[in-house]
């Protein structure tokens, strides 16, 4: 049978590849800056104009989708996921890099029916890898095949999670907290390189053994998600129970032992969800 | 005048990018893995083949130069620094990333002459980026000059440090409060890369406006620290006086406003010096 949404894969790919152009070119320019909810949430005229050329490209191709964009939520607009064939878009993951030039931003394009997955495209732009994920027939780097480390073994883990952009002191103290008590199990080591999109992809390729955060969106996991769990790894719930896309939270891993072990040191953050139910 | 050490630092490239082969293939193979002074400060054979190579070659070209490298002072060789011309080697900076295969492991080399650092050279050699520094001639990341962000604003800033491979509490304690102390200034956010010496480059490019850290050691730092400098950037010690190469400690900035403004901040972590000096 012909896979039904391999055209809009083709066409995800396609898109993210000149979104990334503009992102790169902007690169190039004097960023303005505007906040969001904090000091240290961030965004700017390109993830806007980026989203915009996004969506309208989509919307000529597929005039029946629906799409939840991070610049459209912000702007007023709701994210509810329906079972309709549905874009989850995030124009630059990483707006906090883009600002500095820190070189890791990523155009993240998931696309979901009946409230599942079915494939996700992450570009890292200044890097330019082209990462993708298709239920059901693995994901990708470049053309390369992908595949987490299998690593089961917390002690022997590298583990990717972020400071978050919240400067609220009771949230940063739960953050700090968290990654002070997996740094003592003892781990390797820690890192953050400032998007979450590509740090579930450097799951994926096997580079870290996992990445957790809570605090982030659906248009951030979204497209990242099945590239995970089509390179063999895991996504969960923060706590430790089945993934939910609309829950702001998620652990990527490499395997469910790894992923369940860092639930268990995790202090669970109340981040409000994507979709408004109450958490 | 022509420059007396312009040929050693063309050698310098020459071989950073032989080693950068080295290192690259050896990311194919599996990696056997040794402890050192922490279930988290880890080592490799490729680490010791890496050095032995770099050293025997410049031996080889020249015979009365001295060498401080990472893996001979492990073995027990001395790291005093004298007014002897003497390059300081780190095979592997970022070993736990190589173990990994987290994509960020760097060759770094530095040249000194009575007790200067003259020129810098450090290769990240999974991005194929040849960074190098000379005193007085300004850096280069693959033949672009570099030039840091001149950020003077710490609340516009984005830091990059790291958790290190010491897993004593007290010092994970100092490590995580620091790290909770600055981004409550608050900053734009912190990131980690898992190599300091490309976490100082990423410095010098204007991707981050500062870098600091305490427990690291001269082979880390001494290329980096002079392509700082020449890319505009200052080096100074974490206390925010004079930098010491063999303090094992550091802030790199993009101005000495941003650097002062996080020596202010720094709880001191007592590490031991490289030269056995007391602190």
């Amino acid at each position: 049978m012909a896979d039904p949404w391999e055209e809009c894969l083709e066409f995800a790919v396609q898109i993210a590849r000149k979104a990334g152009a503009v992102v790169c070119a902007a690169l190039k320019e004097d960023v303005s800056v505007m906040l969001k909810s904090s000091p240290a949430d961030l965004v700017t005229a390109t993830d806007q104009k980026v989203e915009e050329m996004i969506i309208s490209l989509i919307k000529e191709k597929y005039p029946s989708h629906s799409f939840i964009g991070e610049e459209s939520v912000a702007a007023g607009k709701g994210s509810t996921l329906t079972d309709c064939p549905t874009w989850i878009i995030d124009p630059i993951d990483g707006t906090t890099n883009f600002v500095h030039r820190f070189p890791f931003v990523a155009i993240s394009i998931g696309f979901a029916v009946n409230k599942q997955v079915e494939f996700g495209v992450v570009y890292s732009c200044v890097e330019d890898k082209m990462y993708t994920g298709r239920r059901g027939k693995g994901s990708f780097c470049n053309g390369q095949t992908l595949q987490v480390s299998g690593q089961k073994d917390i002690t022997k883990s590298m583990i990717i999670t972020e400071l978050g952009s919240n400067r609220n002191p009771e949230v940063v103290k739960i953050v700090i907290s968290n990654m002070e008590r997996l740094l003592c199990i003892p781990i390797h080591g820690i890192r953050a390189v400032g998007t979450a999109a590509v740090n579930m992809c450097l799951v994926a390729t096997g580079g870290a053994d996992a990445y957790y955060e809570m605090g982030i969106h659906c248009w951030d996991m979204a497209a990242a998600s099945i590239i995970v769990t089509e390179a063999g790894g895991v996504v969960m719930d923060a706590k430790g129970g089945p993934f939910d896309l609309m829950s702001c939270r998620v652990i990527a891993a490499s395997t469910k032992e790894i992923g369940e072990r860092i639930a268990k040191e995790l202090q669970i953050i109340a981040v409000p969800r994507d979709d408004g139910k109450r958490i």
